[in-house]
């Protein structure tokens, strides 16, 4: 191998793909970044068996070939060269690096002893836009159960339908619902459930970009594709195995009327929650009062070694059959859903003491935040 | 005590107080901040024994007092408040803050038992540039000895003579000393072992203020005191006990002369040495070499598992008894003596193989930065 590249393009490169190569004790080349050419491309791949990451560049090719060099010391090194055409030669296993008053070698390992990353052979996809998607990932993308007790909720819910997405987490404590409406409708109908790292690198990697993503789909991986920009040749695919098993039937958990509905400025209601939770000690708990009395909404901790807290919140009321309640919630999940609510009010939905709350975006139907109450034995 | 104060102002005071007050699990009362009323001023006083705090607002004093209260959860709560009027008032050692909708109730300790901060009783003091002061500590402070081996060199070092200041620490394997000049001249010497973390708080709380510090000094104590702008009345006091021992005379490991002296460019010298890093291994070893066939050095860092890196680096070279040379340093030490260097270009003076180097920065005689080869055995 032996090529020409600028500092710039490899460093884009390697940004993203390093992502994915770790500490992996038990099968070192995991922590190898592969190197290969292709025609006048250089790909870069990277995997921890579960995620793979590839990456083209445009590259000026003199001599075709490939090899694996450890990830963290390559992006490390190229990090900190100065903005000017790189040098790449592969000699005996060792990468040579050479940038104007730099001489570098980097050993490393054959590229035939690095894993291979699956295809999908489908060649039907689906056209995303990439900064809606990865929004709305983000936005529920935390919810996901942390334990492999049900593995099934440990990823995202994806559920395709002819003219929308539903994309759903829920760790059984809370669960975040987000639909992206698609101006084109798709023919068929998929689900399937994406590892929440999958998910995350998702968002990290391709948030804010401009041109579409393409999904396509097998019956145990997926693959999204980001074309390298005013070109179809691909400039980023991440490829991921999926989640086994049956996502539950959570619509029966998302309330369909309330007993009270409170409208609060947002910002108001998450810097008093996070005040009262100073007062809240170790179970986290804060009281939501509410009563015919008041337009709003009373937040109040308690804690016998600390002290309390006690503030209110004007909002209008809109009264379902109860008159009257205080509900108790771990004050962590109300900041959380908070916190992906993008609209300046919300709607707080309460059920009573023990039913299922909702965090609603005041003007927004896309996205809805369950929370289940601390129950008060 | 009962008094009104603006959010803005307890939050100002109470950033700078909780610096101190820690998680101390013998002596509980430390975590607290002790809170008093003086005429028309609230006082507020952290300590942790060795280093003490106070800090003064002007209030609207209803009713004289004091208490103690959990700094962490005071400061906590009255960051998340709006800025608006806060009314404190103690009632039964708990200390009641009303703002707006915010009703709160910190339980306290009586302020009997808060530990006495030491005064100093000697009224001579020396006024120092407060952001000069700051920047010449902080250009050392890193450098102290971290083990108590020997305490002396756990500090930075203050020699006050007539007409300068000399700031220094070292650890042994490297040593910065920076002068200040001062306006007025003193009439007596002092010189004392100011402990870091005194050194690196005066710093973090004083850094880049306008009005001038005051130093007031005791046998086994200093006091830094700041003003109230526009008032002689204090602001801020900063009490520190004092290292006991003698500092090391150090002025015999400060070269006098040069062997080979190289002018460079600092920030690609720290480039490069930064990238030479990443190939020194677990020895953080890197040579520099010279030679009389080229004005500047050649940087090289080899470690047989990952390969190599070799750079050269322009930069003009007087050459005193020697005309060749290899000498291999920690990059950690270049690298932070680097960082400290605030100019342009920097002067390297090497004293062979063995011999301490020199960091200079051109044009500025006030500082410099003694650092030991690695020795080659």
């Amino acid at each position: 191998m032996k090529l020409i590249i600028l500092k710039e393009n490899l460093n884009n490169g390697l940004n993203i793909i390093s992502r994915v190569a770790g500490k992996n004790l038990t099968l070192p080349i995991l922590n190898n970044i592969l190197l290969t050419t292709e025609k006048n491309f250089l790909n870069l791949v990277s995997t921890d068996l579960e995620l793979g990451i590839k990456y083209w560049s445009l590259v000026k090719i003199e001599k075709q070939g490939s090899i694996t060099v450890p990830a963290k010391i390559l992006s490390g090194f190229v990090n900190l060269l100065p903005n000017k055409k790189l040098n790449l030669e592969v000699k005996n296993q060792v990468l040579h690096i050479d940038c104007e008053q730099h001489k570098t070698q980097i050993k490393g390992l054959d590229a035939q002893d690095y894993p291979i990353i699956p295809t999908i052979e489908n060649q039907d996809f689906i056209e995303l836009n990439t900064s809606l998607f990865c929004e709305g990932i983000a936005q529920v993308v935390d919810f996901t159960a942390p334990s492999q007790t049900r593995p099934e909720l440990s990823g995202v819910y994806l559920n395709l339908q002819k003219d929308r997405i539903q994309l759903t987490a829920t760790d059984s404590f809370r669960l975040a619902e987000k639909t992206l409406y698609l101006k084109e409708k798709i023919n068929k109908e998929y689900s399937f459930i994406l590892p929440q790292k999958t998910a995350r690198e998702l968002v990290n990697i391709l948030a804010e970009r401009k041109e579409k993503i393409k999904l396509y789909l097998s019956p145990n991986q997926v693959l999204f594709e980001y074309p390298m920009p005013e070109t179809t040749h691909p400039q980023i695919q991440i490829i991921s195995r999926l989640i086994e098993g049956e996502y539950p039937d959570y619509q029966g958990i998302i309330p369909k009327k309330y007993e009270a509905q409170i409208t609060l400025v947002k910002n108001d209601f998450l810097n008093q929650v996070k005040t009262a939770s100073l007062f809240s000690g170790k179970s986290n708990e804060i009281k939501i009062k509410i009563s015919p009395k008041k337009q709003g909404i009373e937040i109040l901790a308690q804690n016998p070694e600390l002290g309390e807290n006690r503030s209110s919140l004007d909002g209008k009321i809109n009264w379902g059959e109860s008159k009257e309640m205080t509900v108790n919630f771990n004050y962590r999940f109300l900041v959380d859903g908070l916190l992906n609510i993008k609209s300046s009010k919300v709607m707080f939905e309460l059920n009573g003491e023990e039913g299922p709350a909702v965090l609603r975006p005041m003007g927004d139907a896309s996205y809805l935040y369950v929370v289940m109450p601390i129950k008060t034995t």
